[in-house]
């Protein structure tokens, strides 16, 4: 299963660990993310669950093998031995990972991979693509679940992404908030609330604009959401009431001034009693624009964000980078660090250790995973698959929801500003055995 | 199949034509991008086939019915006449577009759908899903491919981008004239080069450098190409040249100054008797970088491109629509426009007309579908799916790139520009009789 989506680099250095006699080696890679891009103060961590079912489902199909047999690039190395190695192949080794939708910060692993150098190496390029992208698509959502302060949330994007990407994105967004995504495909396989309306080509395709009305709630008397800037969004409310009267569950607003506009429609509709009638806001919304209608006082109840959020827009690319941190053979053990400015790398297999001060701030210490746990916290990273095996239970996606959303709202208030920073990060602490570990790493790298 | 990867709304607006008696209203949608983001100076039109396959493919399957039954939103909709309607649902109308690869610009339609009204509507999501996003990565792709002058160029984003997604834009950036991609999954399923070498980690895992130079060429004696810059470049490039010898086809640099390094590692290259073997750059890496080691003289013959490319970094979202242009009901014909700022849309089916001036510029016009021809000039647009079957060939993928390349190629130079630009786009002319629809229906919307 999938075991092709990868770069061609993880297979011929597969190729390479087995023909040179190091497929044995045993070796750690972490996951992570070096710098915050400058306009993300946190990330949430997601795509965690994917990951892992990948990890356990990995498999070389017969085509699969066929086909690289006759691949250019990897035929020299497809002896038979090697080719019943790839068909035997599954990822034996454990696994550690934050949870799903965890706040995290630059330089902490969300993942660590330990086991055979080749097995580990081979899970690489389809971890940073489904962790990169849910992380990249759930810090964003998060922000604009802060910026909505308890307004309802609905994700729209499936149009300006990728069909499937489209799926992961509706469920980031759920996990850290929304209530809900216009996906139905999304609904049904992730057990989400969908929603949605009507869209403007509905009431063009009317006659007018009454008859539009009217055959919707016709068509969804129990659920009747009306999109009423089609032609004039005033004139559109005054009919919405008029029509439906007080079975008009909500309006959508999708152009226009919205806060102006917002507060006629409220007026509209409280004239005609239907003071429980909701308005929606949609159109290229995000944090910022949400964050400014609701300190103008504009009465909505509710908002879609579709582009800005499935396309990350101010923060398009997640650079997380995946890391051989430590290896070992024959009894020789090496922990691998890298000193490159921008590139630096802590060496050794760690473990994130996350306590409050007494003036409420973050303090996240990065410590070695063998050394002694501190008192009193526990580590971010949890073993999640065990020689191969998933252990632990699946946690349901209401209960990541309800953990994540509590997580964020504790933030220290500066996570929260939306204004970009170089350094919003709680600077990470590292471990006296880390320190030490790190210097003796450099020493030794005067070769 | 994928019924259900819509926006719930378009459910809703079926469920809705189909009560309220409108299911046999004949209507034609056109997908098309309204503005060129402003650093775009033209697109490539891709996910044209993929929208082809969905909308041939298009079924509702049991289960998803199943669904439908049970969602709070549908389930007043769902009466048996309307899921007897839903089992025997496909797309049984036509479909015309512009060939996958074609340069289009603002207000082009790509895709005309001309059907139902009920089933045209329930395309709008999947069309824009996986056109915004195929466009998006071949226009990017297409700069990188003019920046590149020749060289080779290999698309290396998966990680950055949802695995899925990452398979799409292996295939857009080929299409564009990308020599290959690093995925291996991309590469089987549509038959495009697969390239790739070792990652630092390989360099890593071995005591030392020569080591890991010597495994590598051991199991790739025919396409050793050797990452050089885990320590240091030169005497990266030092060690590969004098380790593997006239059998080293190339060495990858990933960080540095490129330029700068490049020029060293040819000198050492050429000093060990090696001028055949290649150097090739990665690491953030877009048009405007590549471009200017080119100026530098930079001695490079291949870039490996990922990040910026599948995330489009420039231009994250692309805003590609799907609006109704026309509805017919018994005997009642009405051609649709909207007059609103930003969101005009002219009335009408319609076709383009694509042109070259004695000056070289390139004049585009919008007619309507059913006027005459022009003499001597072919509508971009054309019939690809009738009565709900395929017709036509399918284009081989190096066909298509082809065409996309020398139709680029040709392009007058100022759409080769990496510069923003607001107005970039050959002003898009109208026929006279566009002309005259639009006033007609202008006049007609004093409503």
């Amino acid at each position: 299963m999938r075991a092709l989506e990868t770069d061609l680099y993880q297979l011929t250095m597969a190729a390479g660990y087995f023909h040179r006699g190091l497929a044995d080696t045993t070796a750690t890679f972490e996951l992570f993310v070096r710098n915050l891009p400058r306009a993300r103060r946190y990330l949430v961590a997601c795509g965690i669950e994917s990951a892992l079912d990948y990890i356990e489902a990995l498999r070389f199909e017969d085509d699969d093998i066929a086909y690289l047999r006759e691949l250019p690039a990897m035929r020299d190395a497809m002896t038979p031995t090697f080719v019943e190695y790839l068909r035997a192949f599954r990822y034996r080794g454990d696994v550690f990972t934050v949870p799903e939708g965890t706040v995290v910060f630059g330089g902490e692993p969300m993942v660590q991979v330990r086991g055979s150098l080749l097995e580990a190496q081979m899970l690489e390029t389809f971890l940073l693509s489904t962790i990169n992208h849910g992380t990249m698509i759930a810090s964003k959502a998060s922000r604009v679940v802060t910026a909505a302060a308890g307004r309802s949330l609905f994700e729209f994007g499936t149009r300006r992404t990728h069909p499937d990407a489209a799926l992961s994105c509706a469920r980031a967004a759920y996990l850290v908030g929304f209530a809900g995504t216009s996906n139905v495909e999304a609904g049904k396989r992730f057990g989400i609330p969908v929603m949605g309306t009507a869209a403007h080509s509905w009431t063009m395709a009317h006659a007018d604009e009454e008859t539009a009305f009217a055959n919707y709630a016709a068509t969804f008397p129990q659920s009747t959401i009306l999109l009423i800037d089609t032609y004039d969004t005033l004139r559109g409310a005054e009919r919405a009431a008029r029509i439906v009267g007080d079975k008009l569950k909500g309006v959508r607003i999708d152009s226009g001034n919205l806060g102006e506009v917002s507060r006629g429609v409220r007026t509209i509709l409280d004239a005609h009693g239907l003071t429980a009638t909701k308005i929606f806001a949609s159109g290229d919304l995000n944090e910022h624009a949400i964050a400014e209608l609701l300190r103008g006082g504009a009465p909505f109840d509710g908002f879609g964000v579709g582009t800005e959020l499935v396309c990350s827009t101010d923060a398009p690319a997640l650079g997380g980078v995946y890391k051989l941190v430590e290896w070992e053979r024959g009894g020789q053990r090496r922990a691998i660090a890298k000193f490159a400015e921008g590139k630096a790398t802590y060496p050794g297999a760690h473990q994130v250790y996350r306590s409050v001060g007494v003036d409420g701030e973050l303090v996240d210490v990065l410590a070695l995973a063998d050394e002694p746990v501190p008192a009193g916290v526990r580590g971010l990273l949890e073993r999640r698959i065990l020689s191969g095996i998933r252990v632990g239970e699946r946690e349901p996606v209401d209960a990541i929801r309800e953990r994540t959303m509590a997580a964020v709202r504790c933030l220290p208030s500066r996570f929260h500003s939306f204004s970009p920073t170089e350094s919003s990060a709680p600077s990470l602490q590292l471990s006296p055995s880390l320190v030490a570990l790190l210097g003796e790493v450099r020493a030794s790298v005067s070769h």
